[in-house]
């Protein structure tokens, strides 16, 4: 973590009280890669993965698919380092700037947003850096 | 916008069959401005939007409190112009690189990311660069 957020397991409470979760007690975030730019991904946070990652500094989702905490790199060993925790005007947006281990992305690719319109036509813009049978082992 | 993306309205229909838009019938976009890779702000497009954005190449989003087309810009000026248009792997989150005229917060901020956590509290990062006032005139 970056020594200008200071004391950031501290600084949980008044984080959960400022974020608005939705409905569904979530918040959508963004992560960044802190000194690239690269927006790695989007997922979604409720308060214990809030307060999870201000606790350690390893950035956890809650996972949606699965309904559990998503201490992301857990399988894969992508871990993401927080180096800042930012959020919206309307609080109802988190942006997370992180350090990514290896790929961001399920399928091997550095940061999910590989699909982009190119010529006219859905693209694939970016290639596999890493197979995922690695990432997650052979099923 | 960038003549790699081509004949983005002619695309359309290929981007609408892709995007899996959540049961309100909405996706969330990001946008980042495209040269420097600033995160500006999270809103969400509906079908209709999406559209508007790919013939226009204005960005256009879904006001989910207004319940209507939000033309970004339509009021306060500060347009902005699709330079790429991306999704994710799972084809529920939009990425959308823009060159933003002035200012993308209705703060007046250039970004809406401007709580962060500092010295172990909440703290605004960023400073007001235009008045609200000027943006959106006295009300």
């Amino acid at each position: 973590m970056s020594k200008e957020m200071g004391n950031t397991e501290a600084a949980a409470p008044a984080v959960l009280d400022a974020i608005q979760f939705n409905g569904d007690g979530l918040v959508p975030a963004i992560s960044q890669q802190f000194d690239t730019g690269e927006v790695l991904m989007m997922a979604w946070m409720n308060r214990d993965a809030v307060t999870e990652t201000l606790k350690t500094g390893s950035v956890c989702y809650w996972s949606r698919s699965r309904g559990k905490l998503w201490r992301k790199g857990e399988s894969s060993g992508q871990t993401q380092t927080l180096k800042d925790f930012r959020w919206d005007c309307d609080a109802d947006t988190v942006l997370i700037m992180v350090d990514q281990v290896g790929v961001a992305c399920h399928t091997g690719r550095r940061n999910c947003f590989f699909n982009a319109v190119r010529d006219g036509e859905p693209t694939e813009i970016a290639d596999v850096e890493t197979d995922p049978k690695e990432l997650y082992g052979e099923s």
